[in-house]
């Protein structure tokens, strides 16, 4: 048991250490570098989707997509016309900084104003692992129902931004907004919340101009 | 990482032999154990709320909860009248067969007939960790979309039966049914499927034939 506490330390400790490295690097590069998490199938695709369709006049952006399986992600984002990395954890049910590490050189990041890092869809296990991101960013989608910041509070403790997705399914589910944002707020200070809909854009706007601040502030 | 992959499998090997003892102390009780993995917010807790309520003059029944956080579940359990005890993995991403064992002592198994465990809200980890169950049951909502089950082959895999939730949603989402049902019937053979939607009681009776089936077997 103290060998499992002490290699699962050690574990976080080298992903710490990467992940300083990485946050140097991006640094150096001016790339913000959002790490956007959620449940499986709470939209972060499809909104990936909508916000490189929508800014890429305005922005250079690729993305990092992490999946357990398959590289469907990869090729709904490169059908945007944007770069797309596709990691596959094969079983792993997070992404570390070594894997984001491994696949950095296919990108030039002389030429990348924003890097989505699209993680493994869990909401427990990818907050304990970051990746030298600038913010970790939280979709929660509203089928999964308003007490999910309650009962995986980790996720939402240590993200900046949290994305209320699919508020075109409100009046289908019982969900209510301002209990989610309230705990959400309750766990991080300041969190900025969205509530939005990736599918039909309601909300959207708020999330870009976000973006836009976020892309100013590294610059 | 040698050291690392040692420890991950030290920990599964750990884990399998206590699922053994486990799995020899229902059978001798002729308790029937389903293991019950989702993502967050697919619908585990109302599923069994219903299903507690519709089976009770007909079974004994008693269920574990697993969350990270909190002991909503368990209270929501114990309003129907079945003996709910909660465990809470304080971050761990998964139940495990050393927690099960702990609580166990807390039932009379002589006197429960179907015991539910219900997992951790992830798609990913609780795979891979037996608890001594009869069946592994994955709860796929509608909204989550029908590619999950190859986002995420392993819970699928593993699992003997899968309910597909949140049917009442289908008019408001892309669901394509036959997809996900095809794509769980290639990762194990003779899966059985149940469409239902635990808010309205769609296609429960069939859950709750299926449930009766295997008490029967393990008589």
């Amino acid at each position: 048991m103290e060998q499992q506490i002490s290699v699962a330390r050690d574990i976080l400790e080298k992903n710490d250490r990467m992940a300083e490295k990485l946050r140097e690097i991006f640094h150096s590069k001016k790339v913000l570098v959002l790490n956007l998490m959620s449940s499986p199938g709470a939209g972060k695709t499809t909104l990936l989707e909508n916000t490189l369709k929508a800014l890429k006049d305005k922005y250079r952006m690729a993305v990092i997509e992490g999946d357990v399986q398959t590289n469907n992600d990869a090729r709904r984002i490169e059908a945007t016309g944007a770069q797309a990395m596709q990691i596959n954890t094969d079983g792993g049910c997070h992404l570390d900084s070594s894997m984001i590490q491994k696949v950095l050189n296919e990108f030039d990041l002389d030429k990348i104003d924003i890097l989505f890092v699209e993680n493994v869809g869990n909401l427990v296990c990818p907050a304990e692992f970051t990746v030298g991101e600038d913010h970790k960013v939280t979709i929660l989608s509203v089928p999964e129902g308003d007490d999910k910041p309650e009962k995986y509070p980790l996720m939402f403790a240590e993200s900046t931004a949290v994305l209320l997705n699919k508020t075109d399914l409100l009046p289908y589910v019982e969900f209510n907004m301002d209990r989610a944002a309230n705990f959400a707020r309750s766990l991080k200070e300041g969190v900025r919340i969205f509530p939005v809909s990736a599918k039909t854009g309601e909300g959207l706007q708020d999330w870009y101009a976000w973006l836009t601040e976020q892309v100013q502030a590294k610059k």
